[in-house]
């Protein structure tokens, strides 16, 4: 992505309140931010009042649907120095959203160089580490002075996405080592660039996921890593912009998935009511046919329930307690996957860890309800709700610990059977444990 | 935090199985996490086993509770190198945890020069830019040339906890432009740092909250931002891997407000059951207390509940529905606050919006579901169905989308009433409805 601003750009300098500030006098980032939410006739007006520099430093600050949408209504004079003026990675992202013709068609109208290397990130799949990076990378030798190497960077460095991080490759291309730009900088100028690389790097395959690559960057504190094809070459560097991007677009999928939606993908006020209403639909759907298996089992007890009303009063209450317990479970080990605190082979000691944490917390409340339940509304019912209780939160934690590592070892995202799948779930197995141990409480 | 290893440490280059290596082949970073999995006695005898420089550097990579438990553990000369040699800002995080007299117990075993350097940090709020800034960074003045800068930066930047990003101030402190070490390195000797660097900067105040600063790093693609204190002097830098930490932290946070938890703040397996369980049971108490609204609700209609007991049968699949469609909104509504794609004036608009998607979606359901329970259950519990169908989802996108606003104005977390809370609230809500929907139609 884009590290620095243009500095000829008519912007106002430090802090400025973004109602009051015209667009034309915003930061990119920010202006990009004011436009995503205006509707589109709005946006498409002040982006074409925009000055040319400002518009094509803004533009690439925008959602790639946002982008989309601007490229399908203005006129190709005006989007052709836009599109150039991406770097590769970026316009991979939107072009990786058209349909084959006008992706071929916009890909005709960028230079020769940017072309060929939009074409190379396109090969490879989509959320792998090939896909964000930049091609457009500076490297050294080993041999080479210190002086040799700032003075290729000098040469070179302009064309860099970054000089931050320069890989130091051998004949082949592999790469053997790392170098900041910093201890370039801070280096005796006889020094060997071997002897100031970092030689303890970590690459990523192209075709790596982008998250993997992502959670490399963040927990080794690096600004780039280096990505290499099948062969061990050098083929690009994902940068630590672009891995911020990806945890953000993660962390927005895996907060979606938690609230049985799909992400926008977009900033709220840019999507139509129709699009928010079709991110849910799906999932509301799926959930409410699979909470048609609640009226199974309530139908099958229909008998019971009709002796005995006071059992239906605590339905909801039992259902939503195995629910949050269930949730709570499917979270923390979502969570701990996700940044590799669990992996499949941990499986049994999760579950038994959950497991015992749930007959702890059912224990609890149990306890607590024993008492008011009882006073309320007699023995009988107080016995069956805190039984109730305990095995519902036992069933509960262990529904909702098991799921997500079950699904993670089918290579499926953990979050998808996480808090709504597992309460929906436990609604109906919750129900029937109320059921038979009311029917076990009563008949003696 | 540490942006480069060691490269004098005995490590492995490149790809290591994380089972298979030996704990001090890893990279600092994959070692601290193997620590993390390991219970506290593992942990200390294999930290007590690592070569003095290795434990130096993946100490700094622990979470911070884990920091704590082991130099509680830990006899002083061993501990008292590794606390000098963290970062200031990393250090602030671990002393932050501690009783007051312990804290300043430790800070007379630092060098002065770190001592103060803390003592800095720690007067400054906790989670604000202050607590997470570096005080080590190396400014330069507009007047002197690109030559004299960078001969500068050669002298004192080994000093400074980033040299990539160097602000440029006036006489009394105060930032009047970034320039970035990569600009330094490209230009002529002759040129101005004035002409070099950019004035179109942000900056952010030392009580700005953590995750204002974070956002912006990421949105605009810089390396670091600058912190100024009330009187606009430059006080210290937030380096991007440090906003990658919080928006990581913030992550947690907000995954873990939406499964009703606590987030763990340390690897799963170095939590003891009884932590998990601690971090669970407050939500859960709170939620089941709020959830005998239920129970409140459906006595009050235990007549109509006895003369129709199919009532009974649909009472989770309603509830349900409306949860999972609250969740929706609010999971939308949560995220979009976070990231301002919504402001509290947008209120209206939102909850405008958010009700006709829920009149939609429930419109949908409503109407698929009218034939099946028809045919099954007659054509009163079918119309019944349908409409609190309808109903729900339009009252639980309302609640779903107006709590978190609603929490956001009132300063607190938007997070902390999403989904559990809402669907909490809807579940009484809509048990509610559905009942005076029942007795209005069975009336007729």
């Amino acid at each position: 992505m884009v590290y620095q601003e243009n500095r000829k750009m008519s912007e106002k300098p430090q802090q400025q309140s973004r109602r009051e500030t015209p667009l034309p006098e915003m930061h990119s980032a920010e202006l990009a931010h004011a436009l995503s939410r205006l509707d589109l006739t709005e946006r498409l007006e002040e982006f074409g009042r925009l000055p040319k520099d400002q518009a094509l430093s803004a533009f690439q600050y925008l959602d790639p649907v946002v982008q989309e949408e601007l490229l399908d209504h203005l006129p190709p004079e005006t989007f052709s120095p836009l599109l150039n003026a991406m770097d590769p990675d970026d316009r991979a992202r939107l072009l990786e959203r058209l349909p084959e013709e006008q992706r071929s068609r916009l890909l005709q109208m960028l230079d020769r160089r940017e072309q060929e290397m939009t074409s190379l990130l396109l090969t490879f799949e989509e959320e792998s580490a090939g896909r964000i990076m930049t091609p457009e990378f500076l490297h050294l030798t080993s041999t080479m002075t210190a002086e040799a190497g700032l003075a290729e960077v000098r040469r070179r460095g302009r064309f860099a996405e970054t000089i931050y991080t320069l890989p130091v490759v051998d004949q082949a291309r592999r790469p053997v080592g790392m170098l900041e730009l910093k201890d370039l900088v801070l280096a005796e100028t006889q020094q060997t660039i071997g002897d100031l690389m970092n030689p303890n790097f970590q690459t990523v395959k192209v075709d790596d996921d982008q998250e993997t690559v992502a959670r490399m960057i963040q927990s080794r504190d690096v600004l780039a890593a280096p990505v290499v094809d099948s062969a061990g070459r050098l083929v690009g560097l994902v940068t630590v912009d672009d891995a911020m991007d990806v945890l953000d677009l993660e962390e927005d999928e895996d907060l979606a998935l938690f609230g049985a939606t799909l992400p926008l993908g977009r900033s709220y006020f840019s999507a139509s009511v129709f699009h928010v209403a079709r991110s849910r639909v799906v999932w509301l759907l799926v959930l409410t046919v699979a909470a048609t298996l609640t009226v199974t089992v309530l139908s099958a007890f229909q008998d019971t329930l009709e002796s005995i009303i006071g059992l239906a009063l605590f339905i909801p209450l039992l259902i939503g307690t195995g629910g949050n317990a269930g949730a709570q479970s499917a979270t923390t080990v979502v969570r701990a996957l996700a940044v590799s605190d669990i992996q499949f082979q941990d499986f049994l000691r999760v579950i038994f860890r959950e497991t015992r944490t749930g007959i702890f917390l059912g224990g609890m409340l149990g306890l607590l309800s024993l008492l008011p339940v009882w006073f309320l509304m007699g023995r009988d019912l107080a016995v069956i709700v805190s039984l109730t209780l305990v095995a519902v939160c036992c069933l509960a934690t262990l529904v909702g610990s098991a799921m997500p590592i079950i699904a993670s070892r089918l290579s499926l995202d953990p979050a998808v059977v996480s808090a709504p799948f597992v309460t929906t779930i436990v609604d109906a197995l919750g129900l029937l444990i109320y059921f038979l141990i009311a029917q076990r409480v009563l008949a003696l």
